[in-house]
């Protein structure tokens, strides 16, 4: 079983289509939930006989087919969660994260802390509500909030950047958004939802460091669509963590 | 479905031994969860025969009885949950609330924020699970965590009435504890949680609010630990809001 987010099951299996063989020995499953797309891939008739063990041969290749196709989506395998695998990836490389939520009121932490030991790279998260909390507590200028209001890639990058910076962490992560049934308009609808992070570069260089700020606009109920956004910030943390130490490992042969 | 919390399995069964009916009209089950105790009452046989009329109107009588004895814990019923009940009692009465989480990381807030329209009681949730975030967020004097330790009634206390007078709350909600597997000791083991309450009086006297601090051993692993904390901070806060509403209906009287 490989979980991948990001990617509609539809486009799933328009990419897969192609990679997976025909041969009736391997069955293809998706499974979706706000939390992505699992594939599940099952070997058919697998026993000590010559086809049974041909069956096996080719799920590997279907699997190895698999992973490379959808490299970039997939974030963890059989039991594994999306906040083990951002967990490990902090705690190999001694990073320490804060948080600061508005729509996901929470969640995001929580998901961290269900880990045993996150305390070692969870710092703090902030859960600021309302609009005095992210002025009070993150120092998001006023005029920010007014110009481009709370669900905005402005104050998603203020917030990421002021959790970082004023609680000396590694990396900032951010989320605000519009969860529903209430608060939506035209311009703005319900699941519009903007995501941050903010990473420290190696020296004192503001310009050395890493920002990114995405777009998300999210369906589904209110539960779902915190789910939905909780997710798609432990992701985006995720590749992050997966892009720079690859670059570093890189960098260092 | 009556939803109880604070009451063991057996302890409900025996309480209820001696209130329930031996008709056998009756059917009285129990479900236990992280969330507590729930009394399934089903009324055996019901139809339009006299037998059948009987048994709806001992099931009446039967659910009353169950609610006269099991008052101070009966949460919510049927499909509510407690954070609508929490929710329902702060908005009727225009309170804010801010909370302070530690073992708990985010999940209080998490729950409270699955409801429409929270953010017109919820103001901010700090997540401090280090100690550094109790000091720079919540200003818990470095010497109170030194003595007491960061699991302990002091600190709790002290979180609770930081949040509320820091952020200009109506109530502060606070929780700290050991969630485990790991950072248990002889003397604080896992399981161990303290909850703190601290709610503005009306005047500005200090002496005029109420704080209380609750201290719970709880079982099971992180995520039941981190389920069944935050269940019990929204039932002491759920409590408490719900004896202030009846003396304040009393004394308006």
């Amino acid at each position: 079983v490989l979980h991948t987010f990001g990617l509609p099951e539809a486009e799933i299996d328009k990419e897969l289509a192609s990679v997976l063989p025909q041969t009736g020995l391997v069955r293809l499953g998706l499974l979706t939930s706000p939390l992505g797309v699992s594939i599940v891939l099952t070997a058919i008739g697998v026993d000590n006989s010559r086809k049974g063990k041909g069956a096996m041969a080719t799920l590997a290749r279907a699997e190895q087919a698999v992973r490379e196709r959808l490299r970039r989506w997939i974030y963890a395998e059989g039991d594994q969660t999306m906040e083990q695998v951002v967990g490990q990836a902090l705690r190999d490389r001694r990073l320490m994260l804060a948080v600061a939520e508005s729509c996901t009121g929470g969640l995001i932490c929580h998901r961290l802390t269900e880990v045993p030991g996150s305390s070692s790279y969870v710092d703090r998260s902030v859960v600021t509500y309302s609009n005095r909390a992210k002025v009070e507590l993150l120092g998001v200028p006023e005029d920010v909030l007014q110009r481009h209001g709370a669900v905005s890639a402005e104050v998603a990058a203020a917030m990421a950047y002021a959790v970082r910076t004023r609680f000396r962490a590694d990396i900032g992560l951010s989320v605000t958004g519009i969860a529903g049934p209430d608060g939506g308009s035209e311009r703005k609808p319900v699941g519009l939802v903007y995501i941050g992070l903010d990473a420290a570069g190696h020296s004192n260089d503001a310009a050395d460091g890493h920002r990114d700020v995405r777009e998300f606009r999210f369906h589904g109920n209110r539960q779902i669509i915190k789910m939905r956004a909780s997710q798609a910030a432990l992701d985006l943390l995720r590749q992050w963590l997966q892009d720079t130490t690859a670059g570093s490992k890189r960098g260092s042969t």
